[in-house]
């Protein structure tokens, strides 16, 4: 059986739950395995596939999927696309991930269920303004092509709805003054991959009621 | 003319340099541009190809660079091969890159250039002392394949060397620890594409004698 170690929350997994979720790929889902002395912490995500074979790295696993599993093929239709389907990927996983959306859920999510005190409102207050230039980079985007990285639902859009999905839940986005950004997750929203991610639930930790809701 | 934007002992921009010369593409050298007021600060490498189109980031150019130029192949031939080709790479590059040769390089490299004051001794003792699981995982993975990845050179040599060559440049492998690491070093540095990795210096900051030498 194909297994995916996870966290609910992660933006990284999510990407990898959607990508499977697209290709329509089942899968068991895991928490990481406890590390035990001495072994490597395991990465997360990490994807056992059918084959028995292991990958971790969000990226390292998203081409491994693209290539084994062709359809619908979510890096790009050519070079070109693929091309800035990886960069958009690497905007969104990598700078908007590292600076916005950990931080962010370490000091909403993981700092509250260790009990390590309140959100430091430093750090909050320096990640919500930055979220406002990826979040207008969406717009920029889907304001001029079909989907963010060209003509098809790509890594690219499921990169940046693994970060607005993770700040979604916190409650985090003005949808008001994201118009375009709102068109664009409304339609996200609708696509049968996204129900896994619409049903996560923290304990003691809910989302707003709009965040499950298609038609928000 | 194909342009290259980069800082010489940059890990990233060297595994850059390395691809374009394994796929004997010519390119001119340029610094970063130099940022204006308000406009974003240029991804360091960057790569601007005959067509025009500008790619950022080393692992967005590294795939563009394999698709448009696929002689020799450089991330793997089969599928499980470019998985780990890619695995590796993250790991050398991402992992080791991050906690070792990054915080090395700025505490040796640019802290003294910017006049920054004295390395910091335990910055630099850690760095150093997570460099040895680095150095044993290449000589783990060299005494059981032909090349790190597997068969052929690829990706993941690449990103290793990176590192490694800018730890050697500033000194701070012990060769005698590591005979199988010296064996896989000395076949790389053969290799053409090294020539200009073995030309750069370094304003005020000479390598070691042997740095540059083939048969070290």
């Amino acid at each position: 059986m194909r297994t995916l170690y996870h966290f609910p929350l992660d933006p990284n997994c999510r990407i990898i739950r959607l990508m499977l979720g697209e290709k329509r790929l089942d899968f068991r889902e895991a928490p990481p395995s406890m590390p035990v002395p001495d072994a490597p912490v395991m990465e997360i995500p990490t994807l056992e596939d059918v084959n028995g074979a292991q990958f971790p790295y969000m990226m390292v696993i998203a081409e491994y999927l693209d290539e084994s599993y062709p359809e619908p093929p979510l890096i790009g239709r050519d070079i070109i696309e693929r091309a800035e389907a990886r960069r958009l990927t690497n905007y969104f996983a990598v700078d908007m991930g590292g600076r916005v959306t950990k931080p962010i859920l370490f000091e909403k999510v993981q700092k509250p269920m260790a009990r390590l005190g309140a959100p430091d409102s430093t750090t909050m207050r320096t990640a919500v303004q930055l979220s406002t230039k990826y979040l207008s980079a969406i717009e920029e985007l889907y304001e001029h092509r079909n989907w963010i990285a060209g003509g098809s639902y790509s890594l690219a859009d499921i990169a940046a709805v693994a970060q607005i999905s993770v700040l979604d839940y916190v409650d985090l986005i003005e949808w008001d003054r994201y118009p375009v950004l709102r068109r664009w997750y409304a339609r996200v929203k609708s696509r049968r991959a996204m129900e896994a991610i619409l049903a996560d639930r923290i304990d003691g930790l809910p989302p707003p009621k709009h965040y499950s809701n298609v038609d928000f």
